[in-house]
């Protein structure tokens, strides 16, 4: 074995950023920091040949790693200047596993290893805080006993209740009625005394006894061995070995051990805890932004619970800044930051703490962002000459820019302002008030918009944060979770609202005057409608009309670079002439499916298609058709005129014709009424259009197989306004698209139709127009039969909501029930009606665009599922080698980054390639 | 250009059997009659290459064609002893079009094909018959001025439509309130007396003089060759081109054209029509078998309008047989009967027509016979060495022997006895009596049983018939449509049943006493059940019970030979010990799919599985799947015991959840009172279970995802009761079957639980039993990616119906709305639901047998979906190398021999190969 013990710290490291393997990520990635000159705690990494070695040998440590740990720890101690073991100046360490592949959560961590009744007492003397040093131990213990001497949690959890029972007797609280989590909400951690904490703390001994039969070992050096031994021995655990079967991690790859030195930023008031961004992560500006708490830990600042201070002048309350009580930490934080972002090439977001006026850094990485950040700070510094404009491109995550065009307030509406918080995600939310994860989530799935309102949030309430059109919180900072996560997610948030006081059921908004004098306050209950604006902070009551995006001139300047290097074109799906002007104005570059049946469902339309349902034979269908034509041409009319000189391809109606029949008693005899039948005729044709499974049911093509009269109408409609249109002198590039295909003799069937009836209109117009012929993908069979498909289709577009409903067997109107389960356990990576599941609907895909292809060399090809503006799945796409994606007019601009960040990374992009 | 005209007629003939490229399908099955020595009506057919020259000259019959026809006819006048255009012994043709494969209805056929007004008075004075000429030559119009003359029908049929107002005028018919289909049935054709058909011939050449500015062709020569160029036009006309697309038949394969004397078989009492078989059709008996109607044209035998007479004696009244009115005949007929017999090696079925005492066979084809007479004529043909083990294997279609496997009336059972007609197709029939085919398809759509009842059959019956449970016909013979129709169905006919009267709404039976006498009437509408015994051809009112199918020896010594064959396996699916026992009995050997949630409906038991519906968290669930365990257990341990020694594969619970939940409101509240909740909770479970597409929703494994309670207790009673057999000294081999999985994922947390719970299973038993752990392949997803749950699975078991559902995005339960139309038109050759759509959900199998194969090469392969017992299906696994077939145990019998004759088609049998 070659070295097997990594030091890193004070400025130096063994090894470095590429030895991932060896060290894993995290032992790598303070490595790499270090040797950039970067303080970070000082420590060791065992490697994972180790690990492999470990397991070698019956689970044994080997004897040249364990003689080799006193040298190692020895370093650490030169460098922070106190002692493993030591009673006065004691030295604590973490133990950490790391491995190549994130495995998040699946293996074991061990913090404040070293202590002992005696250390503790040290600890205590030395920080002058025997609150802090014992609790510290208590849960030293507990996770030691748990992760590295197997003993069940249960009793250690008594015996905390135990504790905290006891303490709410003497707190004076009336305790006898409430559960265990009630408990935990009346009697924190915190206010447990040190006595009690002795108490909780004997007590744990002596489970650890009885379970083990062994006391609880007091050695430092013991306990190291142990823990370094348990974190290789997690390497095995059952729910890492599940987990890497599911992610195809190999067994022998292991993993490494990392020892650290622990860094407390509540040792008193020359020490503290802070996180900052090199770039202000909200606008992008070239300002370092951050926030601290002063004698406080990490997890006080990222939690919310304390508001937090400032870190430069001129940002809040300058008396409390870290520029001003610390300024030489603060200059050597300004100094790191500078060197981290210089060194990554990006924006940082870092935590750090410093202990005894010592700063270290904790942890560097990309920082995240809103959308707007995003792209001011990769087109900043493209002009800074730091990246290439390539490298731009690839920088900005394309969803994110979503946020950008999504509609903010309208300034001149009307409102209703109930209070003032923290801009934490930008653009506009409105929804009804609910008060958990939850409940957002429930309600969002029926279809109710919801801002989610929380004293503060935590990881537990990611799945209701993501439902939300909103968040709101009482407490925390621009660092907070519920920020952070909220601008990760392009959410609106207003963090920090001090005026709004929230309980379990109800929140209560304190209301000021113009002079800041409190004038009352007012309930809000669950359902009620709140308006949140993420980029001001401010928070509404009712619902407040939005207005449409603007675009930063960066933004453009992006997209200007995005579509010199996109190979695929990207059209947009717009029902209505509106929606082509919408999309249009984001660059669409034609219609890539444009659902006729939308415009079914206008007042004065739906009588005459529900006529036409009724209709009990050709000539009564034909009466009803023919009263739909001209809707239908004056739509078809408009949208020829919006995307005038740019294709524009028209599915034929697609969904079964019950959806157009009302469901409820009085509509149906509403209906009855107007079109002069029974009710129990209207109630009987509703009973027999009934279907159980509706998305395999009489649709698509199949209702032109049966009723050819409504596709004869479509065609008519179609042929005729491109005539008018062109007899106008507008430039008309018609597609026809079926849907639902399967097989091709419904193609056969089809083409037939469409060319009788192109026939009979330019007759009629005493003129032609050219148009396209062609087919939906969306069924498995379509894919398979391609190469006959292509015979008859000039061109296919891959419908890939209804493909990936059929290739996976679910229906995405029922998947809820279990779909978050999947992504969740990792059954699927993402959610793949948001993104393609590649490896078998991708494969479809794939497979049809080369059968097609085999067939008919120049067929056109190109997706219009919602998966045609997700960024992973362009990406895709570029790959199986479309000829475009079409996706709704507000994602267009994201889809023509994807395909833009697509064509580079596949190298078929113009102008210079990859490795310029 | 070589020959382009072939003779045929007087036992000679130019071409044969071999030449269907050139002369069609009909034109070659003539000239080989001829050859035989078979009386056939003489003529000539022109070839298809004479019809591609005929296009290639700009649509002109070639010169030497046209020049070449006097003489071919005079062949014809020669033998048949008339002159084509003679006023005295008048000689009429058909002229018909007949290409390389068969395209019924495609093209154009026209009769009688030589009158003008003088030679139709010159065959009313030869044939004595001037209503029969005359009627023969106003069809002879109307049929040339549309085929040939292309004058739309239109004012045709007004013509015939005034000419009937005037006939029922004339008979004291009051008509005015007639529309024209009720007209038509009060007055039929029959009763247009000549002086009426000379009218309506005078209107039919005014309506052609007018339409085509010329007057009708009076010169014979002229009509034919306009009729053949019709002929060949018709190849082109547009249904025939759309048809030839859909079928994959080329164009330049081009059609013949055969011209062949017309005879008739009712020019008087030395004339006569009837059709005949080889072997008796229903019982499969070596007896010559035939009826026949002197004086009558064929259509009057097979439509059934007149009940006929038997041919030979002793099958009925005598004095009226064939063989005593017409012994010459009937001696002829006897001897071609053998010749063709011997000939084809096959039971034969023969139409053949009397002319003044002349005999012509018009056609022969093998007979369509019963299940039980397919069976006994090929196992008698192996002991009379006409054929041999492995021709008689694939002689009997494995569908037909459905019927031998089928209950039939319970003899003990008490009756009433309704009626007697003929036994047309064996087989016990009950439902409710529909009158139309259109009402017996919906009501067999709906899940009722329907007895169609029509006073005949014709071809648009079919569907209904398909539909029906058994078909009773008040007039028409064994040969009618509707017998032989049944027959080929296997569905239980009654025909000719005379005592019973049909009406549009109701029937209407006349009783008798056992002297034959009169006793009145019963009247039956709608609704109301009856019951056929096909067998008997008795009706029975009401419904009577059934026993199970008694085999007979032939099928015996058949299925032995079948078995020596084939290679597949044929399991059986059975829920239930009493199904294994069958199944075992009709020599299922395993059970390829055991439904564990069958088991769940049984009323002690749906109670369990509500309360874990309900159960609101993983111990309330725990609590309630621990009730369910010993019944599932008592299944499996009956499942096992009846399949001893047989492999068992169980698939885990599949349906969703809401299936097992009440719909109705009286029943919600029962359960609410049964599991002590409240109604409210009860309902709100149900809406939160309803599915939009349950098809594609929370099912299969992805139940066992969110709730793993289940599947765990399923694995441990299936491994408990192995446990307990086996310690019974009973072999047993459990498959564990997961259902619904689309990736590997899912089998990892379902093998990982099957593990766990073996471990402790086998653990708590203090015994060990080898299972086999493997997967459905039901969704495209799985097929393509079977590669990598062959890494899991040891099976793959294909549920072919819910690959075809997902594939073609066809809901089984809804398809009804257009299936029909599909297959109807040929999108579809067969339902795919009956038989595999092999380009497309074959397409799968073959991939998903591949990639799983590459993976785990021993990897076992099965199928268990219905086509598991449909023969087309069968043989499409015979070639993509699947293991086993697994289908219902009734069907057990059909898929061995199904699965033998694959076993020889695709040279796989055990003994001797094919060539033998």
């Amino acid at each position: 074995m070659a070295r097997s013990i990594y030091f890193f710290g004070a400025g130096q490291a063994d090894g470095d950023a590429t030895m991932k393997a060896l060290l894993g990520g995290k032992g790598a990635g303070l490595a790499e920091m270090s040797r950039l000159g970067v303080p970070v705690p000082p420590g060791f990494t065992i490697t994972t040949e180790v690990c492999t070695a470990y397991y070698a040998g019956g689970a044994v440590l080997p004897e040249e790693v364990a003689s080799g740990l006193p040298e190692a720890m020895g370093r650490i101690e030169t460098i922070v200047g106190g002692g493993f073991g030591s009673k006065t100046e004691p030295l604590l360490v973490s133990v950490r596993s790391g491995s190549r592949a994130s495995m998040p959560g699946m293996m074991d961590t061990i913090l404040n290893l070293g202590l002992n009744d005696a250390i503790v007492a040290g600890l205590a003397a030395r920080t002058g805080n025997e609150r802090f040093a014992l609790d510290a131990y208590r849960r030293f213990i507990l996770t030691y006993a748990g992760v590295v001497l197997g003993v069940a949690r249960e009793q250690f959890e008594e015996a905390l209740v135990a504790a905290r029972r006891k303490a709410a007797t003497t707190l004076g609280v009336e305790h006898s009625r409430l559960n265990n989590a009630e408990l935990e909400r009346k009697v924190p951690d915190s206010v447990l005394d040190p006595e009690a904490l002795r108490g909780l703390i004997a007590r744990e001994k002596e489970i650890v006894l009885a379970a083990t039969g062994k006391p609880f070992p007091d050695d430092p050096w013991d306990q190291l061995r142990g823990a370094i031994q348990a974190v290789f021995g997690s390497w095995n655990n059952h729910r890492a070995k599940v987990y890497r079967k599911m992610n195809d991690i190999p067994e022998s790859w292991g993993t490494a051990c990392t020892v650290q030195a622990m860094v407390f930023g509540n040792m008193g008031d020359d020490s503290g805890t802070g996180v900052a961004f090199t770039r202000d992560p909200s606008t992008g500006e070239r300002l370092f932004f951050g926030e601290w708490l002063p004698n406080a830990q990490g997890e006080d600042v990222v939690a919310g619970v304390r508001t937090p201070n400032p870190i430069s002048k001129g940002r809040g309350d300058d008396a409390r800044s870290l520029e001003v009580l610390m300024p030489e930490a603060f200059k050597q934080l300004m100094a790191v930051q500078a060197r981290l972002e210089s060194h990554f090439r990006d924006m940082q977001d870092m935590e750090f703490t410093i202990q005894g006026g010592s700063l270290y850094l904790l942890q560097t990485r990309n920082g995240k962002r809103t959308g707007r950040a995003s792209v001011r700070i990769a087109v900043e510094m493209v002009k800074e000459k730091v990246i290439t404009e390539h490298e731009a491109i690839l920088r900005v995550d394309p969803s994110s820019i979503d946020q950008l065009l999504h509609p903010s307030l309208d300034p001149n509406a009307p409102k209703t302002l109930l209070a003032r918080g923290l801009p934490a995600s930008p653009g506009a939310g409105t929804g009804q008030i609910v008060f958990s994860a939850d409940e957002a989530e429930r309600r969002a799935a029926q279809g109710t918009a919801v801002i989610l309102v929380r004293a503060e949030t935590s990881p537990e309430d990611i799945h209701g944060m993501k439902a939300a059109q909103g968040i709101l919180t009482a407490r925390g900072g621009m660092t907070s979770h519920a920020a952070v996560v909220a601008r990760g997610m392009g959410k609106s948030c207003v963090a920090g609202c001090s005026s709004v006081s929230v309980g379990r059921d109800a929140m209560t908004v304190t209301l000021y005057d113009d002079d800041g004098r409190p004038t009352g306050t007012k309930s809000f209950k669950a359902g009620d409608v709140i308006t949140l604006d993420g980029g001001t902070g401010r928070v509404y009551q009712g619902a407040v009309p939005t207005v449409a995006a603007s675009l930063s001139g960066e933004f453009g300047e992006l997209m200007g670079w995005a579509d010199k290097v996109r190979r695929m074109r990207v059209r947009a799906n717009a029902d209505t002439p509106h929606d082509a002007r919408t999309a249009r104005n984001f660059g669409a570059e034609g219609v890539g499916l444009c659902r006729t049946e939308h415009m079914f469902f206008d007042e004065e339309r739906i009588e005459a298609v529900r006529e036409m349902i009724l209709a009990g034979d050709k000539t009564a269908r034909h009466r009803a058709v023919d009263k739909l034509l001209p809707f239908q041409r004056e739509d078809f009319i408009g949208v020829f005129k919006e995307m005038a000189g740019l294709p524009v391809t028209i599915r034929l109606l697609d969904p079964p014709l019950h959806e157009f029949l009302p469901q409820e008693k009085a509509q149906l005899e509403q209906m009855a009424q107007v079109l002069g039948v029974s009710v129990q005729e209207v109630v009987r044709k509703n009973e027999e259009l009934h279907e159980f499974n509706p998305m395999l049911g009489h649709r698509g093509c199949r209702l032109a197989i049966t009723y050819p009269e409504i596709y004869e109408m479509q065609v008519r409609a179609i042929l005729e306004a491109a005539c008018e249109v062109a007899a106008a002198g507008v430039e008309v590039h018609p597609e026809i698209m079926i849907p639902l295909t399967m097989t091709r003799r419904e193609l056969v069937v089809m083409r037939e139709l469409v060319d009788r009836i192109a026939e009979k209109v330019f007759a009629d117009k005493g003129r032609k127009v050219a148009f396209h012929f062609g087919t939906m993908i969306e069924l498995p069979r379509a894919a398979i039969r391609a190469g006959e498909l292509a015979e008859d289709a000039e061109f296919f577009s891959f419908g890939t909501n209804d493909l990936t409903q059929t290739t996976l067997g679910i229906s995405r109107d029922d998947a809820g029930k279990f779909l978050g389960a999947y992504v969740d356990t990792g059954i699927f990576a993402k959610d793949p009606f948001q993104s393609i599941d590649v490896p078998g609907v991708g494969a479809l895909v794939e497979m049809a665009c080369a059968r097609g292809r085999a067939t008919r060399k120049d067929i056109h090809l190109g997706v219009c599922g919602e998966h045609g503006g997700d960024p992973a799945s362009v990406s895709f796409f570029e790959k199986a080698g479309l000829d475009y994606v079409s996706c709704s007019p507000y994602r267009v601009p994201i889809a023509r980054l994807a395909a833009a960040q697509a064509s580079l990374l596949a190298g078929s992009h113009a102008g210079p390639k990859a490795t310029d």
